[in-house]
This record gives structure tokens, C-alpha cells and sequence, in this order.
């Protein structure tokens, strides 16, 4: 599977994931109105609300970039309608060409890891046919229930051809309080990092692994340490633009072929519509979105070359 | 919440809970030869076989444990009638007066973890209505992102008056990848334990805080030790017979007041109808389920007193 993402990079110049994390606050009001007038001030109205404003996002943007990371939190907290418009949008990406990147962070002990490893990735023989679930292509896991809960993930990459990306040092500022722990003299996220790097060797394609590694960009010089820990380990990139990472710190998380990182941006690409910067592309939904995914493109490419 | 749970402890004088983790291997034909008819080899059969299967469990065991845990991977696997079939486990236990810990093992950056908060304890406001996702009363958190993936969880428990249980050493044989390694003299798992502490003072509810933690049977001297780091703090105790722990580990997760703890099973108790041992019960997947409740009562008030 990383050899697909890696091509759509290549194929698009572009090592950007869109993160598809709507809130309600994002919406225009024609979205909202058209859905409470399907389904009245209910759940199913918000989930209606949030696949149709994806599809504009994705329509604007999937001939610029590889992938998509729906955030499943954003979907969970409106039940059952929410999900069902979380599994819609995962399709309707994939229908589109797009990645997708399942942003769901599970992790649990060895069995109950092997079955949201199917939820997300697998299928599951029911009485002699084949189901699947959610049917992503990459889902991200949570590390700290150590090997026995991250393998199932890794097994299901190796029979479906998918892959994952291991939380190892994540965007957020209290992400030190327990990974910046030093551990036999240097921090854990390092140590989550081997670990990556170890479990990348049972799940190779080409020259790098289904097996990636989640970096925030808030942290680039603790990305650069990574990068060198993990050569082969794809890192997908959270925080820049919102959360505070900025262009000049995403180079380090790149290899020397131009690979091994992939950014994501949610906020500034799909809220881009509601900013006074982006009117000049447009009053869409999807022309602001092209238009923030062209100036974050840029931005990484002068980073790279800078 | 946490004194609701103790509430019922002490009525059925079991700390006991019981994981609805169904798996088809474990359903009766009678139970899948039914869903199967009604809705033919699908996730929508698995799903009404799940329900059903759990109705039985329930039935059998609700007047003599205090609460239950459905394990979401389970259901999760199955998509979205999948989760439906959780759902509708939680809202039945609920109706049958059983507290319900969702174990979700959920965790992300703030405003993400928020999202998750919402969807298992909390409401939200959907355009001036209120509405809620899954609505358990306990969910399990995982504390690898600090204490900004935490916090979020915290202030939905003091709005709605729920609980959560954050993972602090978990059952499973690996689990000391991480949680055991040494930080600034002691296993991170104690670490973990002292930030759980501290997060309990902010949602106390009587002489235990709403904040409590996980902490696996299979591992009875760090159990020892996290009872004596988090004296305020309820223990939910996985691991508990499948897993290998036995009724002699348990006495350790208890303080003094005989409070403290509650132990988990979820095999042991629902697929005790397969077991030859509990044949004399009954030929009832409830008759067995409480037999099996009834031994493990006996089994944790001999090692209490023991």
C-alpha cells in the first residue's frame, strides 16, 4: 500500500494529505439548511450536513492531492448517522482515486486489536461471505499496549495489502508528559520509534513499509531525530497550519529522495472558504479549498528546495 | 458516577463486571440460524445474532453484578450494524439498571479527544436540539498523547456526571514494551498512575474520584504498588481467568474498605455455556452465564477474606 501512496505523491507533486474533520461551525448555512430540511435537528441532519460539505471538499481537491484522513471522532460523537456518513465519505474518496487514511487511533490488547484491524483494514467471513467495514487503506494505532496490540494491524496490512501509521510523537503540547520521557538514556518517543522501525520489517514494500509513524509538526527537531531512527518508515505530519507547524519545519521530516513524509492540513483546506484570504478564489467551498491546497503545496515545495 | 457504581457493588456484593465481547464462535446455532433467516449471511445477521446472544447474557446475570463492559472492537468489526448492535447493548443493559463502562480505549489530541468524550459520555447541541451518540456511563481512555487527551474526557464526566477508566497497565503479555520501562526511577506505568491520581482530583464523588484506572490482573505486584500511588482511584481489573489471572491476584486491587476494584470477565462468563463444568447449570447460555458469576464471586470474596 505505501507504494500506491507513493505514486499519488509523485503523480501529484504533492505530499499532502487533507484531513476531513468537519464541525458544524465550518458548514455554510445552504448545507445546513438543505439537511435539516431532509432530516429535521437531528443527527442524521448533521451526518447529511458533513458528507455533502465533504463531497464539495473532495470534488475541489482530489485531482491535487494522494490521500484524505477522515478524523472518525468527529463522526462517532453523532452516533450511528455520524458513522454512516464517515463510512460514505471513505467511499466516495475512494471512488474519487483518493488514499484514504483512517484517523481512528485504536489500539488494545492482541485479540481485540485483531478486530479493529478488520474494522478498519480487513474482512471478516460471515457464515462463508466475505464483509468488510469501513474498508480504509492506512488507519492509525496507538502504541502504548506495545507489540501484541500493534501485530494484528500488521498481519491485516501484510493479507489486504494495507497499511498504518504508530502514533510515535504526537502534535499536541502535552504529547511530552509521557513521550518525552528519557527511557535507557534517551526519550520514549525514540524508543516507539525503533519499535516502528522494527515492526516496518515485516510488512516492506519497496523501499519503504505499510508501516509509517506519526510526527507532529510541532516538533520538527524531534522530527529530524525520527527521520534518522526510521529511514524506511513513511511519517504522515499533523499539525501544520492550525495547530502551530509551519512550512520551514516540514523539510526535516523528509529523506533525501523527497519522500517519507506525507502533511496533513484540516482546518486551513477545509475551513479555507471561511477565510477573507481565500474570497479572492472564489465563493465555494471547493475553489477555497483548491485554492489553500496550491499555497500549502508551495509552501512545502519552497521548504524542500529552500 | 463512581458512587453509583459503588452504590451497586455493594447492593449485589460483587465487584464484578461482565465483558459483552461476543465472537460468532461463541453464539449458539439456535441464536445464528435465527438472525441468519432474518437477514441472510450478513453483518446485519452478526450484528442481530450479537444483540440477541447479549439479551440472554444480560438477562441472566443483571440482578447479581453491578455493571458491564461491551469491548466496541467487537461490534466495530461488524460496521455499522455492528455498532448498532452496541448501541443497542448499552441502551438494553441501561434499561435493565446495569452501569455500563464502554471500553473504547479512545484518546487523541484535545479538541479530538473532546469529540470522543462526546461521543460515549456526552451531548450535543444540534442546532438547538440535544442529542447524544452512545451514551455509556464509563468509557476507557488511553493516556499516550498526556494530559490534553485526557482532560476533554474529565470535563464531560463533571458535566454529565460519568467516569472514565484510563489505561494505566494493561493485561495483555507485551504491555511492558513501554509501560515497564524505568522514568526518572520508577516503571512508566507508575507515572502513569501518578497523573491519573492527580487527574481524579479535578471529578471527586464522594471518597473515590470519577477518574479511575485500568490495571491488569496478570500483573498483581504493580497492582500492589499502583493501589498504595492511587489510594482515591477505582481499578478496573481486566485479565481476570482467559487471560490467566486468578481470584488469589486480586486481593491487591482492593484497599482496606474492601472498595476499590472491579474485576472483569468476559469469556469466562459468557461462553460458559459451552464449558462442560457448567453443564450442571442448565442448558441456557443464563443459567450458565451466572452460574459462572456466582463462581467468581465466591472466587474474589475467598481471596478478599483469605
Amino acid at each position: 500500500m505505501i507504494q500506491k501512496l507513493i505514486t499519488a505523491i509523485k503523480k501529484t507533486n504533492a505530499p499532502i494529505v487533507v484531513g476531513l474533520d468537519p464541525k458544524l461551525s465550518m458548514i455554510p448555512q445552504r448545507i445546513i439548511n438543505s439537511s435539516i430540511e431532509k432530516y429535521g435537528k437531528t443527527n442524521e441532519a448533521v451526518a447529511d450536513a458533513f458528507f455533502e460539505f465533504n463531497k464539495e471538499i473532495v470534488d475541489g481537491v482530489c485531482d491535487l492531492v494522494p490521500a484524505v484522513k477522515p478524523q472518525i471522532a468527529m463522526y462517532e460523537q453523532y452516533g450511528i448517522p455520524g458513522l454512516c456518513a464517515f463510512q460514505k465519505t471513505v467511499s466516495y474518496c475512494k471512488e474519487k482515486g483518493l488514499i484514504v487514511i483512517g484517523d481512528v487511533k485504536r489500539g488494545d490488547i492482541g485479540s481485540t486489536s485483531e478486530s479493529y484491524a478488520v474494522a478498519h483494514l480487513g474482512q471478516n467471513d460471515v457464515f462463508g461471505e466475505i464483509t468488510n467495514a469501513f474498508d480504509e487503506d492506512f488507519a492509525t494505532v496507538n502504541p502504548y499496549l506495545g507489540s501484541d496490540g500493534v501485530k494484528p494491524f500488521i498481519d491485516v496490512c501484510n493479507k489486504n495489502d494495507k497499511g498504518i501509521f504508530v502514533l510515535v510523537k504526537t502534535s499536541n503540547p502535552s504529547s511530552g508528559e509521557f513521550q518525552d520521557k528519557i527511557v535507557d538514556g534517551k526519550p520514549l518517543y525514540e524508543l516507539v520509534g525503533d519499535m516502528v522501525s522494527k515492526w516496518g520489517e515485516m510488512s516492506m514494500d519497496g523501499e519503504y513499509s505499510n508501516i509509517g509513524a506519526v510526527v507532529g509538526a510541532t516538533y520538527p527537531k524531534m522530527g529530524e531525530a525520527l527521520r534518522k531512527i526510521m529511514p524506511k518508515t513513511y511519517i504522515l505530519v499533523p499539525g501544520y497550519g492550525a495547530q502551530g507547524g509551519s512550512g520551514k519545519d516540514l523539510k526535516c521530516f523528509f529523506n533525501e529522495d523527497g519522500l517519507g513524509a506525507i502533511i496533513n492540513s484540516s482546518r486551513g483546506i477545509i475551513a479555507a472558504w471561511q477565510k477573507e484570504e481565500y474570497k479572492k478564489c472564489g465563493e465555494s467551498v471547493a475553489d477555497a479549498a483548491r485554492c489553500a491546497v496550491i499555497d500549502m503545496q508551495k509552501d512545502i515545495e519552497d521548504a524542500l528546495n529552500g
